[in-house]
């Protein structure tokens, strides 16, 4: 009963978090969303920010897994394993569509919680991708390039349609809640890797003649 | 001199916004800021939602201003034109930081007046966009490929590196706010542009010689 208490609550905030804004939102609406009593939020949570800490923590405890998965392909190619961690993360986010968009408005902006994301988990998900595009480098499996500049293209791929939801319904009418979206739009990142990443044939035979 | 007020009030307020989000932001705070009478901001702007309202009228009349003067190289070829409607729209981000952010992060919550935004603006941007993607798809240009998804990919590229200037600077040490930064992204979009949207020279060898 516990248990289902504090998940009840964590469901509520992500909602309200994310329809009204982290300031737009008091602990007595969580409480009455989540069918609960104040001070059970702050017995669990201390209070807002406290609440806020949590949803980072499970998302990017899990956003982070999701690229070690992927990252784990690495003996297969480089290739091979950015599009799985592509796909990972992909899935991750279309099965966790509230909790995305409250993260990825959130983390822009400037606050301690997000000094501390910024120095584990993010710090991280550099370490990994970083690792992955050298390694496509030296294996000239990828073209020469800043794996710097790599990550933030792939982020900005990666997150632009869970961020824009309303975007996606409303002017493009592309619905990012259904899986037809989420496969399609995979094989286009896929597309990008192969087109801007990976040596092309082209260039393969280009290198070997010359 | 009132014209110097109702410009002091908008800057205080893209700055406090920004930092501070919306809902963290009174009209007191502003008034303080930008050293005038909170009765100014009243008499130019209603309230703190015509602040907001004004903030993301300056920022997407300009914003749509961009891709139309890109959209005017149309006749020199589609990819000319795409790659004109980027260099654009990033140097117009880059000068106006703040405003971006402000604008990139807010434009995710469902109100009443990202909606109207979304009808009016972003229907211009899809137009535009669209265009320019199937021109380049009857002219052989361009691959065959759904523009909207496209579009997707596209503006994820370009606004990324504006919405996370922290994660920028604190995750990768790159500085968005440098000339540098701002020309090398270009770069990497048109190479997007080029190897992803653009049929190769291979691929046109390949369809010429069958």
């Amino acid at each position: 009963m516990k248990g289902n208490a504090k998940e009840a609550i964590v469901r509520a905030s992500i909602n309200l978090f994310n329809v009204n804004g982290f300031h737009g939102t008091s602990i007595r609406d969580i409480a009455k969303k989540a069918k609960v009593n104040p001070a059970n939020i702050a017995y669990y949570f201390d209070n807002k920010h406290g609440l806020l800490e949590h949803c980072f923590t499970i998302f990017f405890e899990r956003y982070v897994e999701e690229i070690e998965n992927g990252y784990g392909f690495i003996e297969q190619g480089a290739a091979i394993s950015l599009k799985k961690i592509v796909e990972n993360i992909m899935i991750f986010q279309f099965e966790n569509t509230h909790l995305t968009r409250l993260i990825l408005r959130e983390i822009s902006l400037d606050t301690q919680i997000v000094r501390e994301i910024m120095s584990t988990y993010l710090m991280k998900e550099r370490y990994y991708i970083n690792r992955v595009i050298e390694k496509g480098i030296r294996a000239e499996e990828f073209r020469h390039t800043s794996p710097d500049y790599i990550t933030l293209q792939l982020k900005g791929l990666l997150h632009m349609p869970f961020l824009n939801t309303h975007y996606m319904n409303e002017v493009l009418h592309v619905r990012p809640n259904e899986k037809y979206f989420v496969e399609k739009y995979i094989r286009e990142i896929y597309k990008w890797i192969d087109g801007v990443l990976c040596q092309s044939e082209y260039n393969k035979a280009y290198v070997a003649v010359n």
